[in-house]
């Protein structure tokens, strides 16, 4: 598939190597390209690393493009995917980002409780088709869960559209996912972002961003529950 | 132990039982025991089943305790319980109470986010030990947590006294919980309050409210934390 990472942070740098070695055609969208090369050292590494992740405007590296990933900075992305509403059309984005300026100390979220960054971003692009994952992890968890326990945490999933959500668990499982949990409608988005106050909370008690959730059900259960409420 | 539990909804009808099977003196508080007695069927079976239950005006089953169940309706528990500040004093509060009308179609917490029923209770009594804890699965699930998994899932602590953290975990190990994890100060309430957002919509999605949450941590750290940070 091809493939359009939008954001040049710690998600984008995990995400983008992982589905090249997938196998998939990867592009990485950002502002400014000339300014991410120049300036953004640690990315300039990683292209050096990986010659096959094509760096590109927002623009170019959503021509053609099967699924797009958002792993722009939570605050800015609302804005940022609106101005694209034409090239991303009624793509799959698979949403990861948290509502949630980056400061673990006193950290406030914003949405939150009565709305998410999952449905803005679907409300703000009707066509496209929002699948919210991966935002309850560590950028390097999300791309090798088997760095925690067994793997054996869940992944969760908020989406309005059946088929998208089926696409993002194929993609979910070529990472090494095994327990991917259907929420249900992408109003379901605030549950998996308000994870993050538990994980901050977790990563300050731990002392390592290296842990996951996982949803322990009764054995009976489904372990892989794909119900769409 | 002489054990308070205040309230007769859910979880009071579930934690008095369970601690009176673990050999404390259990007394449940109400505001008018003999409204409670007439009008509370549910709860005057449990007593028909549990003689040894007490079932007392709140400031009456306050008398000796030496441990507090917040066990109120969310909304309604800091105003009650600072109602009570005289008879509570010094004492240690298991706090078990979520921000929320109990309504699970459009749920809204409140607070959330920045402040947390744990805090306000902790504010509300300044002399009182405040441990959050519980608050994080169905009633049910609380006192049998084998009745899910292998009980290989999580229960969370808040607060900001590591002696009553202590005594607190004692007994969540003797009602048969073995993940303990401290996430730390009282202000942590807000993650484990937060996480109902996560509980309703998978109650909702597995049609089952027979489910925990598990930390999955890498094999080398100390499974039951107990940092204070």
């Amino acid at each position: 598939m091809k493939i359009a990472v939008l954001g040049t942070g710690e998600v984008g740098r995990a995400l983008a190597p992982a589905l090249l070695n997938l196998h998939h055609a990867v592009s990485v969208g950002t502002r400014d390209p000339e300014e991410t090369f120049h300036s953004n050292e640690t990315f300039r590494e990683l292209l050096n690393q990986y010659p096959g992740i094509r760096l590109a405007s927002f623009a170019e590296a959503l021509r053609g493009a099967d699924i797009v990933v958002n792993a722009l900075y939570g605050p800015a992305c609302v804005e940022i995917l609106s101005q694209l509403s034409a090239a991303l059309d009624s793509r799959i984005i698979i949403d990861i980002s948290s509502p949630f300026n980056g400061r673990i100390e006193g950290a406030i979220l914003n949405p939150v409780n009565t709305d998410s960054l999952g449905e803005q971003v679907q409300r703000a692009l009707p066509n496209v088709r929002v699948v919210k994952t991966l935002n309850t992890m560590a950028a390097v968890v999300m791309t090798e869960p088997g760095i925690v326990g067994t793997a054996d945490h869940s992944v969760f999933l908020s989406g309005n559209s059946a088929d998208a959500k089926e696409t993002v668990t194929e993609l979910l499982y070529s990472l090494g996912w095994s327990d991917i949990v259907d929420l249900g409608p992408i109003s379901t988005s605030r549950a998996s972002e308000m994870l993050l106050r538990m994980w901050i909370d977790l990563y300050k008690a731990l002392g390592t961003d290296l842990f996951g959730f996982r949803v322990v059900r009764p054995a009976k259960s489904d372990p892989h529950t794909l119900s769409v409420p």
